[in-house]
């Protein structure tokens, strides 16, 4: 160490080096779910445990808590800079969570999170939850115990929902989810009233929508110098350096615009951590830089999904192309209508904006009953099926289709959900103040200029970085605490259009 | 550590750690040259340093002296297993290495590397030695202070040359190459005089050369589950764990075969890994499961490249196969003749069976010369040029097709070059012991029998890894100390099958 080198100068030397060493952890992560042959698997696993206990040992050492310290020190007799006086926040936060954590309780929990995915794996496959059981219940057990040992003045969901939501209680989260229990259902219950054509039994070649997926990353700017697109069996984005983003999607048979628009999601989240403020060699490595919350990412690529891909004159201005690729469609209103099915099914990563939220609300109802409320965990699968028929109206065939499809619980993700509807509401709240301030986002697809729309963005959302958190950032860009209305009020005129023409069918 | 582990298991624990982070390290490496995007670079670059000063820290630490001594004393005091004892052999050794060496200069050479590799790529895209000429000056000192500092009882070059071929002579390169340097010129000259049809304006599309290399693998018995293939500007192959190999390949334009035969040569290099003994969890981090030299594994990758799939039976069963691709061949001999053009030009990684030596020869002589007999490096691209001229009978048209051609001595990596051609005369020894064991490997090819050609290899020369070195291996398996002789019978013999119905050119 440099003998005129500051705490905090040190301090940043340290979070830089556990940024390299995360980030070598993203790109196994990347490689493994791209290109590794399953035979890798096992090595892989080692190499990922070896790279995690050296991160988990750096960030909880006594040496790192004494750079923190020392930096706190240096900044209290200092000018006390916001910025990093909000880094320092962050860091102490988290530091004293690893702190509070028993090192047997992080060990169990990582062996309860490698077992439970092995466990739902077989237990999907096989349609049958009591193989699962045991594992979810071990899971809950070791996370209550996480939120005791975590000891934060929050309800146990409500501990362990912070690291995704960022100060959110679960009081605020009903208030909002509230309107949403009854008007969704309303909605569902009148676009079903009024059937549309369908486009069910038509598919693109492989080829022809990974054609159409680059085209519509071009005509959105992708630079190719920082940025790489590949397949993988579940899209993600994932950033491996400051000037390294990548994405994956994916071709799923007979459901011809998946891929189309996992890719327009997917970039959506890069966009947004392409934005993030200054992830240059200064910054990478400082909580700032990072995004906020999980609601916020998800707003973001839900902006580019929903509010730009599956918009009337985004239909307008690609129809003819996907009908070059093979599409059978007539008019650009044939693209937006199979753009927009609008109908309930069993299957939350296939539901369409309208029905989304009902398979969330489920959720976090099931996951708040579990860890708070005493629902036994073997009444989960008779429990999930009921909502989905009061909810939805469906019925799913079996633990596969209902309460095995998704992998969060498996892994012991608890109160993450939730983030995925908020993300619809600030996505739509956002679309909002940017119509307000620039003019609709669809008459810029209209002329051909999303580009305005990503300054816009750039200018207003992601540079925030984690100087706010998800409420207070939609705060500052609508000048509005975050609610339901825009979200329902955009359903209800997109809903309108759509339906225009049919009738309602009386029974 | 347990009170009942033994030193073994304590050394091993730490071989083993090695190597999770050394196929780490090659992880990023093949992601760098398959995926990255360019802005990926500087970050990647960080990371790979991080991994680098972690395992130097790691194999030159007194912990791990000590672990090696302990291990030592354990094997002296039990049954003395040979395997064990031809291990821990190999681990001094390389400690012993690392041991001499001045930290000052490791750090020195690593930026001498970096610095030298940069400016290469700018020499040579400015096709001017002179910018290059400084650093490959630094890069001789500092290799010529490593030989020193190393200390052992040979030559500067020898030394440098053990990593890739453990214990090889300049006497004992000088020997065998010698009948090279005679009877190689006499046998293009021989090419030279019997024109044959050329096949020189011919393309395949890029689709048609990757399904070609795909169904040769496949046709080659590759198991999807343990490999994988992708492309890179240079084709590698690389091993990044015990069940996972992986080889790319390129395509060049207007070189149709290029990237056929690059997947054959790769796979040859990955076919030897993957039969190294038994690289399970036990033994994966043992030295013992490693390649012995570059040139056994030069002579692997040649043996599918040239013996296999540039042979006259491949051409027999695959021409057709060609033909549908694209290619304008009317029968078996037209891709054999494209296969096998034997003709000299001013490129090592483009010339072909007969000429490749040549390239050896030259580059060899002037490594010696210039860390041995004073070559000034300003003297470089007039010797090189010069000895082009008189051996290949070509002159390169500028630095860039001339001296700077090959990426080598831009990393500081002198005594690389003689392991190519070892490798050919490796091969075609190993071809001859293999052709009195089961009959010659064309004929297998002809019955399209490769899996027979490959049983051999992984009963008699894969699995020796490094219980002997280079020659110790030709000597075991064909039962002679390594000659030319094979090689130069095979050259003659094909030679003479490709001449065959031409007429001499007398001028």
């Amino acid at each position: 160490m440099g003998a005129g080198e500051s705490a905090w100068d040190r301090l940043g030397k340290h979070q830089r080096e556990t940024q390299l060493i995360a980030s070598i952890q993203s790109t196994l992560y990347w490689d493994q779910n791209t290109r590794m042959p399953s035979g890798g698997a096992p090595w892989r696993g080692e190499q990922l445990t070896l790279l995690a206990t050296q991160l988990h040992a750096r960030q909880s050492s006594s040496a790192y808590s004494d750079l923190v310290k020392e930096a706190r020190q240096a900044w209290q007799s200092s000018d006390r800079c916001p910025h990093q006086g909000r880094n320092l926040d962050l860091i102490e936060l988290e530091l004293g969570r690893q702190q509070s954590l028993d090192p047997t309780l992080v060990a169990a929990l990582a062996r309860a999170k490698a077992d439970g995915y092995d466990r739902w794996q077989q237990a999907r496959s096989a349609s049958d939850f009591n193989l699962f059981a045991p594992a979810l219940q071990r899971l809950i057990d070791l996370r209550r115990e996480q939120a005791r040992q975590l000891n934060e003045s929050r309800s146990c969901w409500e501990t362990l929902a912070q690291p995704f939501e960022p100060d959110l209680s679960l009081d605020r989260l009903q208030a909002l989810f509230a309107p949403l229990r009854t008007r969704l259902p309303e909605l569902v219950a009148e676009a079903c009233s009024r059937p549309r054509p369908r486009f069910c039994e038509w598919d693109l070649s492989e080829g022809a929508q990974q054609a159409l997926s680059e085209e519509l990353l071009q005509s959105w700017g992708r630079d190719p110098a920082m940025t790489c697109m590949a397949r993988s069996p579940h899209p993600f984005s994932i950033t491996l350096g400051p000037a390294d983003f990548r994405i994956t999607t994916r071709v799923v048979p007979s459901q011809p615009l998946s891929c189309f628009l996992a890719t327009a999601h997917e970039w959506g989240h890069s966009l947004y951590e392409q934005g993030l403020p200054d992830q240059s060699h200064q910054w990478f490595a400082w909580p700032l830089g990072q995004a906020t919350s999980m609601a916020v990412h998800e707003s973001q690529s839900l902006f580019w999904e929903n509010r730009i891909a599956r918009s009337q004159s985004f239909a307008e201005l690609w129809w003819r192309r996907f009908v070059e690729a093979g599409a059978p469609f007539t008019g650009p209103r044939d693209l937006w209508q199979a753009m927009n099915p609008m109908a309930p099914g069993p299957n939350r990563v296939e539901s369409d904006e309208l029905t989304y939220g009902l398979h969330i609300l489920i959720r976090t109802d099931l996951e708040i009953a579990l860890l708070e409320e005493g629902l036994a965990v073997k009444d989960l699968p008779g429990e999930w099926n009921r909502r989905y028929r009061e909810l939805l109206g469906v019925t799913p065939a079996d633990d596969a289709e209902g309460c095995l499809q998704d992998v969060h619980w498996s892994e012991g993700l608890f109160g993450y959900f939730p983030s995925y509807l908020l993300g619809h509401l600030i996505s739509a709240q956002i679309s909002e103040a940017m119509t307000e301030s620039i003019g609709p986002p669809e008459e810029h697809v209209q002329r051909g200029e999303v580009s305005r729309l990503l300054a816009w963005l750039r200018e207003h959302v992601h540079p925030l970085g984690r100087a706010v958190n998800a409420e207070q950032l939609v705060e500052k860009v609508s000048g509005r605490p975050l609610s339901t209305d825009p979200f329902l009020r955009y359903l209800e005129a997109k809903l309108d259009r759509l339906l225009k023409g049919t009738e309602p069918v009386r029974s």
